[in-house]
């Protein structure tokens, strides 16, 4: 019930602050016997890492991951898990908690700052503390754990669309994701988007944007009925990732408004008798249970809350007044977000496959 | 980690396929000395009940609920909750098995019969077994004991749009969402939906639907950080109903596709001190926590999938054939939705409220 | 977080009070395919059922368990499991509630009728209403079915002691088990028996027993590290048992009044490499975690509350006054424990087996 | 379902193995505002710490804990935790690994090595790795924290019992635990331990243990039915205890060879009408749930399974072979597990607090 530990047999609790001393994470119930070193996780996070761009936030983290736990050479040499709790921290190291005295005594909108202080009586001010994104590094890290657990499946992640401006999917290219800074699959969308972000980074304005994902190669049968289900542990895992505001299952809300013999995913038999499906509006996901197909799923984030344009808000104390959030801030928070979907979907299949085999072997 | 159970501190665990002898649920940490009888669920159950107008499926379910434990006569001579399990159980009638006969062999598009049969080896063919909706029944009747917790609360829930019509705002009338088999808030869209549902009746076809739901009177400081987000918890709970595609909280994709500075929900003082927000884009979520502004969220349901239009399919033997699903069905899932995404409303806000005060007394 | 629910992925959650309609439980988690009639958990509710000898309470109920969900006919013709969760029901006969007027106003001592009321304000006193040894029906009906997720463990329990007569291992005849209304190993020990829970029985007293469990066949590495140790989770099972207070592993007590040579279970290669233990102080267990001996555990039930000789206590008004526990009671509880003891054992066990395999395939 | 986690609501994880970089515990779900600093844990720690008396293990463990996350300087100055996850460290200074070469190959009986190879494939073999004893010092720290959560509780342990000599209850001085390196509450006794201790250090062999806690202040309510019983609870933390084989509550074992009306617990009223307890056989719990007396439990302790006697074992390649097992080691674990039994009752009772508070308010 713990409600900073995510997943059903592959657990993860995540710990720390954006100005505190670390970051952390613990991982339970990892299969033991899996080749795990800090190498296999570190890619992952500079893929997130800020600062590498001018449309992310220019603040420098190294995010050098440390696995404490859970490790130990096996008999053929190698670093493997041990089955045990594999604990990852990483140092925060700039921190600059100056910027943020002014949210100390103010409540930024959109933020969490109001709703913490409501909740627990006061907070952790710098940088946002337990709400910060900076807590997404650590769903990374674990996600590249989770990613061991699933060799046979791949999961691809880009942005679909920021502000009002989506990618044409005609002139969809894979290898461009990781060739420009927007994680962007068409190249001619880039320029656009650089405009788009670049003028909101001037002006002290933010965009939102809608992340997909994609995981290719998870068998039919993972999943749970009713409270278990992929599409439901999908949602909860997308919805719980900083800023996002809306989750859709293969072709979401567009199947809405549609109807049901243009909607239905005609099955033939393939060679070996097993369904080859004519279309995915399902996204991969029947009744909560994965059907074979790609699991497909569609985030959307809302523009940073972190503006510089004046918003009325009120004190701590209940007085009136207006808030500029300086600081180091990404002009669309959506873009980093594309490696945090990518390991929330890897941890969502990897604790159903666990899952899957503690009840059907 | 049981995946028919739904909840963190308030749990229920639901039971029962579509057409064996009965369905149930066991509700358990309700608090002590609640006034419950049958007949504060029984309304919920009759609202969500088949067979009320030609634009629900035809099974004739009288949906009598009985609360076969946890309720005791307190000395105030009411019948009140004890603190222990609450067991309700509502009995099967109308079940019809020989309608299914076909499904036994083939799977049906859309539905879950091929997910079910490639994980657990054989299903429950009858009418969908697990997977069917009418397991949301015991969400209902679960709900309607969710809805004592919170009196503070009020939930309401109506149709937004059916296939291509939306509703329109500026006709927004609260009384009149009773008054048709639509749980449609402006009498004038009703003749429009009528005529598109009964178009999709009359030819065997569906459509989908999109349900809104919100709650007044949340207090600030419900929810929890990072894997226990109101929102996350929120987006499960409503991905979970059957035929759910997207969820959305506050303005969802919508803020995916603005500005910072046009999605932020500013704040006044009010006379206490306490914030009077100038708009809710937020949909009263703020990392997780409600700010105390009304807990807004969308639903997209596909269409129902089963509709008498031959689809391609293939038999359990991995045989082409096609499909038409007969029997009596919903054209229109969405509609019926609505009771079944308030109470999941209800759940997941009575959950928090207990958790809330688990942690912050 | 369910205090109703035991196991961690085989997850079973009881309702249902003394005297209410009736009582019931939901399995869930239960691998597929397993074949299951009522037949398969009859045999373990008539071995727990009350009123078969003078030496149990003289309530006559028959136990019918019936399955409302869960099962279905397979391909081969047998009634099998689904994988959805399995609803079990036996409604209450016998009740003859006025026998318990009495309570309703005072607080029987030993039973939970105080700390009920501290807890919740107010309870069913009618029998004891939830905390009613006649909850732990349930766990045996569940208990049948943890069996069959282990078909290669072999379960058996035993009274080893009643007051302050032990068994004689020496005359330990498995066989006579059943034989005898005590759960006796030792055909010589049980007039001693007949005896004392008859003098118990005529002057309305009680006696306490220790029951002795043995689970054969449990394989090497079921259990886990730290908090899910095999141990602790036996330990959880059997003193969450109505009127138990006390649970070894192994030697138990024994075991801390020795040294650590004498205390050692050496090993010796058999034929395959693997351990033959030369004595097994530590019941099958190290570190939490099977080490393929049997499992052994001893449990202590005090004797009953209910008691004819009057005790003084107070009124729920705060008055002092005697109590005279009237109605049908076991002088002995610890004798009908035996079924209920094995039962918590298999589910135990089913749930390690199950969780073993997510982790480690 | 995490088996690195305990509690309910209040739950904590530990990670780290005896001789990697550090261990660690994650504190969850602790409200927010109370005041803690390093300095609340320390003590208890500093109690618990190795190498203190030539009565426990040679290992040299400054044990110094860091706080690296869920605290921050609230509005009265003064350090407080937030209500997020409290991240706890302890590096490890002397590990010593070569101690360990020779148990790389061969199994120690008693000791959990071949259960993880079993299970596992391999497993650390440095000092036990995770199944030493050194994680409960994070049991010890996480304690500490649990402590300050129910001020209201007096939580007193002490060791009742070494091998065979029992401490004198009518020499009882709770002074005196403090000042003897047994926790030994009777100073008579402690020339006979430490002889009994001493010889069994000579001669490379050990001694088990009984320890008794105590919770005083407890008020009624705590606990729940059935399979949340606070008694269930502790058993279930005290059998998770490294080297404990036995658990008692109240009377324990004793109870089971009494009579009903030797057993029962007679009440008077108070002045307030509330019931003043004759007896405490039931240990302070009816029901799974606290009375309002003290709650007391009593735990037996093997004997340290390392001894320097040569016991035969097998290598892991299945060979026969004898193992001595040098290193640093506790000629009575029991003594140690006084701080750690202490935790354990804190950690359970917190937990039922906060949870009591969230079903009951």
């Amino acid at each position: 019930m713990s409600v900073n530990t995510f997943g059903r047999v592959l657990r993860f609790t995540t710990w720390g602050e954006s100005h505190g001393p670390a970051i952390g994470a613990v991982v339970d119930g990892c299969p033991p016997g899996i080749a795990l070193t800090e190498a296999d996780i570190q890619p992952f996070l500079d893929a997130r890492r800020p600062g590498q761009s001018k449309y992310t936030t220019q603040r420098k983290e190294p995010d050098q991951v440390r696995i404490l736990s859970g490790v130990f050479e096996a008999p053929d040499g190698k670093q493997r898990t041990t089955g045990t709790p594999i604990s990852l921290m990483i140092e925060n190291v700039d921190q600059r908690s100056k910027d943020y005295s002014e949210v100390a005594k103010a409540f930024r909108p959109g933020h969490a700052d109001y709703a913490y202080d409501a909740k627990y009586g006061f907070r952790d001010y710098r940088g946002g503390g337990r709400s910060s994104a900076r807590e997404t590094a650590m769903r990374v890290a674990a996600g590249a754990i989770a990613r061991l657990i699933i060799p046979e499946v791949k999961i691809l992640g880009w942005v679909e669309q920021i502000a009002e401006t989506p990618v044409l999917y005609s002139r969809f290219d894979e290898q461009e994701i990781a060739r420009n800074p927007f994680f962007c699959p068409d190249p001619e969308t880039v320029p656009a988007w650089e405009k788009v972000v670049d003028e909101a980074r001037k002006s002290g304005n933010s965009v939102g944007a809608q992340v997909a994902c994609w995981a290719e190669g998870v068998p039919a049968g993972w999943g749970a009925p009713v409270y278990g289900k992929l599409s439901a542990d999908l949602a909860a895992a997308m919805m719980g990732v900083n800023a996002v505001k809306g989750v859709e299952i293969g072709d979401g809300f567009a199947a809405s408004m549609t109807t049901g013999d243009a909607n239905a995913d005609a099955m033939r038999p393939d060679a070996d008798g097993k369904p080859k499906f004519l279309s995915n509006h399902a996204g991969g996901i029947a009744g909560g249970i994965s059907t074979g197909q790609p699991v497909t799923c569609r985030v959307a984030f809302k523009p940073t809350s972190s503006i510089l344009t004046p918003v009325e808000t009120i004190t701590s104390d209940g007085e009136a007044t207006e808030i500029r959030t300086k600081g180091r801030h990404d002009p669309c928070v959506g873009i980093r977000g594309v490696p945090v979907v990518e390991a929330m979907m890897a941890l969502v299949l990897a604790d159903h496959k666990l899952l899957h085999r503690a009840q059907c072997g």
